[in-house]
């Protein structure tokens, strides 16, 4: 099993933050390996500190308004390796070794699995074999 | 220079896509060559379609309250290669062949280059050289 690796981080890197005026700000969470995109969630304050002080994801449901640790119900846990944020400090990305099968509750390995135009339906670059449909079948 | 690679959309696709009560969805744009996540911007249906149409990335400024083709300013453009919408479809991924100096207003190339903790500030995964930061003061 992968190991937890918190980020120290400090009160005024996250209050720095612009978190949106729901007190969102979207997360993208990239594979450390392949460099594929995996999912994009959103993340609170609450939920931010909690991924760099236990080195898995944090997210916000805006459905069930509640906080959650991807995998804890499926298994398909990820561990935070670097994370960051961008230029206008509203967007956050979080980079993470990806246990199980996958980022995606349909068996798939990234949320990003289906193209625009032309029925594609492999992978985003960098990951871009051809996903295993009977992983879907049997999730 | 790149060349525009326009992708065919169906209008069952778009109007399958749950866009939020703004009218937005977040996209991320990931450097096809590299694999590295360069931004994080809004789309409304309007600037989908004409991303899709142009093959180049355009987004709704929420701030300006307008559409904008990235690199129209500073020549910085974004050549789509690939594109998709994930499981949700509530997030989009757009996979460019990013042309001059980067995506970041900063000289960055991408727009995530401050790290969380430790005072790291290198890019992200699959593309994580240190920036040339004399590119930032000159831009």
């Amino acid at each position: 099993m992968p190991t937890a690796t918190p980020i120290a981080v400090s009160d005024a890197e996250v209050s720095a933050l612009a978190f949106d005026d729901r007190g969102l700000l979207p997360a993208i969470v990239q594979d450390h390996g392949s460099g594929q995109v995996l999912m994009l969630a959103w993340m609170n304050e609450e939920s931010l500190r909690r991924t760099l002080e236990t080195g898995r994801t944090w997210f916000w449901s805006r459905s069930r308004r509640e906080l959650w640790c991807k995998g804890d119900t499926s298994g398909d846990r990820q561990w935070v390796r670097e994370a960051y944020y961008d230029c206008d400090a509203d967007a956050l990305l979080v980079v993470v070794e990806q246990e199980g099968r996958g980022a995606c509750h349909t068996g798939e390995r990234t949320c990003f699995y289906r193209a625009f135009g032309e029925g594609q339906e492999w992978g985003p670059a960098r990951g871009g074999e051809a996903p295993d449909r009977h992983r879907a079948e049997a999730g």
